[in-house]
């Protein structure tokens, strides 16, 4: 541990209200969850934060398992002429390449070190891969019995970022890219939406983030795809992010790449594809979704470490005593489960004052801490606090009580966050049925909040690009998301014309 | 699955001494491990050869963590003048980098793509991290209170290789690299060593892989280390192959990087590194290891399936209760354990013929087979292979003694691989005393083995390269490593000057 703002006894600055963008970056600065690094617009994803990818990553591994998809591994590099073979696809990504063109490194004439030898065809690293991995598909794919083909990869991606901000917006960002094969559309666009709900029952159930289901509009989707699924969320500042997408791309990549297969009619036929990801934004949602002025706040599910246990040690004669008593405790909280897996504990044993590791795990956003101090250790009980509650709350509880109800605990501060999102998230979304209420809604002034942000607008639209980029223009507010279900029918806020449903719209990340 | 050499009920061609290089590559394809992609140099691993690397993944980071290491992940990308600073790092290097020049793509005045904007800095991909994880070092190091660190990151990995082969040497290829600092040398030293051991753990009582642990002679270290450890094994063509390595590396790295800190006396001291690295070589060396003439053949710790139960349907009106009865058995030892997790089975429900299926299996490498057919039902039988067995021995047993024995079988495959290796190795080891036996052993012809290997020597050297640089030339033999262990001194083999200990003499991958 390092002598960083986690190490003071302070709360964040600046506080929420004034100033988010920057409170975000304390908060991640100070929970030591990642950093930037000299090599620009890329980060050093730090051992807390990479922790809370870790279990992103095995309880979504379990439910693409779960659902028949495997793991695999395709290359980094993906050649130029792969790459043109889509043009919405190409147009979509180029701006954000980082292009590979020479291999090994010479000195120069001065002694400096320079690229070597120039590669025949420059190399794009992977912005995603639908177009490598539908190299191999097009080999994998005969017949209508190789189908389905349901893959996923985990691994690095690069999209050159001109304003990076931690988690949110990187130039190099870790994901997973599920890639799938079907024989019908049908089946494609099931297994779309098969996958958008694995991803929302993730952010609900795991993250403690609700979330709004529904498809993109035109000028939102994924370059190249037919449709783009997406859950968005809303974060403290009241704008939109996007947790997780889903994309039906039809036959376009599979004609782009030749996935062709013989149909149960013997006839050839283009496969139908879909793709579909989750990246370390999610990392960076969380802690805009949950934390607070004091640091981050997680759920107990994502957590690395779902109790600390603080050994209070100001005499050396009951140290040892005190010691013993936290290692017995965490071993029997070691012994119960939380959410199908053992609890995970720790002790901090470092030889610090208790004040400031108490303020290090608060600022890192450990669901539960729990102080012993030489008292306790003669009425045989424990002072529990709860990251959910405001940090100066502490219950005085029997240790007995405290390890058995431990699990019932980190479950009630996992659904309060829950809870807690999902109220604000209704609380901030309106029903809006004219123009000027709608721009009255992300534009009203207030004095405590210096950056209104509206929050969602649940407003009825025609249906044009039009209407959609004079919107972004005058208010910065995009569609995020057409929702599922039942159509409504009305009319659109902006030109009176016929509209299908509301759609929701908001500021987005 | 694919229309592959698996689906055909043959054993590979060539056999291991015909062509042992030909059969490797045939029996990787024939197991659906991996294939060579269409960008130069880099493979596509497929689910089944992902699966082991996941295993080896699984049971290598729960050794890093029992050990006090975490996770953290650092860029991709090297500024140009961090690799620049450490001399002999950057000789080592480079070589075999891949440097991105541009970002951005533009289209040129035929339309054709090319690369677009050219960065100010070069950005080489990394061919291994200490020069990036490094400059994060140097910040987070500030007194020998933040010391030690023990960090390993999870990554892919580029070394442009001009002759590719699956798995052994790939332009592109996954590992872990753990990469620590601390106080002392003594530490350091303590730390590389303790690490090497994990990896000779890890390789012996997973992969079922005897190794050779020691040190590597000057000329065959990682560059820019002091000393470089190895673990080193003999796969079926007797010549030796690197396993894992673990790097003191003094302050080198710590003065190239400036990693700094204040020691107990208050002055300014260099930290102590070491990093250490297993990569998917890995699976290649399982495979040339424990692999027979009809196939992979899987220890079954790594196994990414141990049991494979085929149902044999002859007839429709048996086929119902056939897969009724394998799924109650995979059921039921999906509830037992095999090295502390549950045991891996599934049932191929596949419409397929039962000896396609049972040969795929069998190519695959599968540590168990368990045939149950119409005529088992009468008497609650099954027929169980073992893949450390000829394809052909079948044991008929009750199927609840299987039941019951079945974790214990799968202990007797997984012995039975590393005894038989462990054989083949002593057996290929021999102590050499003069410079004649020498040449001789790594020479001598034998009408059935076109390649004469020879094995490992041990030989006594006078430490000088002038002698390393002679052998390699004459024989392509190198000192693969100079074992741990009490020294026994006597006289070089070659040059009659004295020497401190036998040293390991190999051909090698």
């Amino acid at each position: 541990m390092t002598k960083t703002a986690a190490a003071q006894k302070t709360a964040i600055s600046p506080r929420r209200d004034e100033d988010f963008p920057e409170w975000y970056q304390q908060v991640v600065r100070a929970a030591e969850l990642a950093e930037p690094s000299d090599v620009r617009g890329c980060m050093v994803i730090r051992p807390w934060g990479y922790g809370i990818w870790e279990n992103i990553q095995h309880q979504l591994d379990a439910m693409f398992r779960a659902t028949g998809h495997r793991n695999a591994y395709f290359p980094l590099f993906i050649p130029l002429s792969y790459f043109a073979k889509e043009a919405e696809h190409v147009e979509g990504f180029a701006k954000e390449c980082a292009v590979v063109t020479h291999t090994r490194l010479e000195m120069d004439a001065e002694g400096k070190l320079k690229p070597g030898s120039p590669l025949n065809e420059p190399l794009v690293i992977r912005p995603t891969s639908e177009t490598i991995i539908g190299a191999s598909y097009a080999k994998w794919v005969q017949s209508y019995r190789d189908l389905p083909i349901l893959l996923n990869q985990w691994a690095n991606i690069v999209r050159w970022e001109m304003r990076p901000r931690l988690f949110l917006r990187t130039a190099e960002f870790l994901w997973q890219e599920g890639h799938t094969v079907h024989e019908t559309e049908a089946e494609a666009r099931e297994e779309t939406e098969r996958m958008l709900n694995v991803y929302a029952t993730f952010a609900q159930e795991s993250c403690a983030i609700p979330v709004v289901r529904g498809t993109k509009s035109e000028s939102e989707k994924f370059p190249g795809a037919v449709d783009t699924l997406s859950i968005e969320a809303m974060v403290q500042d009241r704008k939109a992010i996007q947790a997780g997408t889903s994309h039906f791309l039809g036959q376009n990549f599979a004609k782009a790449s030749g996935i062709q297969f013989q149909n149960r009619e013997g006839k050839q036929e283009f496969g139908w594809t879909t793709s579909w990801g989750m990246t370390t934004r999610m990392v960076g949602t969380v802690v805009m979704m949950h934390s607070d002025d004091d640091g981050l706040v997680l759920p107990p599910r994502i957590a690395p470490t779902q109790i600390m246990i603080l050994p209070i040690t100001p005499k050396e004669e009951t140290r040892a005593k005190v010691l013993e008593t936290c290692d017995a405790l965490a071993l029997q909280l070691r012994g119960k489960n939380f959410a199908d897996a053992p609890i995970e504990v720790e002790v901090d044993r470092r030889d610090l004052g208790g004040g400031v590791k108490n303020w290090e795990w608060i600022k890192k956003g450990v669901p539960i801490r729990v102080e012993i101090g030489p008292r306790d250790l003669e009425t045989n009980s424990v002072a529990v606090s709860r990251r959910d509650q405001p940090v100066k709350t502490k219950e005085l509880m029997s240790t007995q009580e405290f390890a058995a109800t431990a699990s019932e605990i980190l479950m009630s501060v996992q659904s309060n966050l829950f809870e807690r999102a999902k109220k604000f998230q209704e609380e901030n979304t309106r029903v809006i049925e004219s123009k000027m209420e709608f721009y009255e809604f992300f534009t009203a002034k207030n004095a405590n909040k210096p950056e209104i942000h509206g929050g969602f607008a649940l407003a009825h639209w025609n249906g044009s690009r039009e209407v959609e980029e004079q919107i972004k223009s005058d208010l910065k507010v995009t569609i995020r998301v057409i929702p599922f279900g039942e159509s409504e029918p009305g009319k659109c806020v902006f030109t009176g014309e016929p509209s299908a449903r509301r759609v929701v719209w908001a500021k987005s990340y």
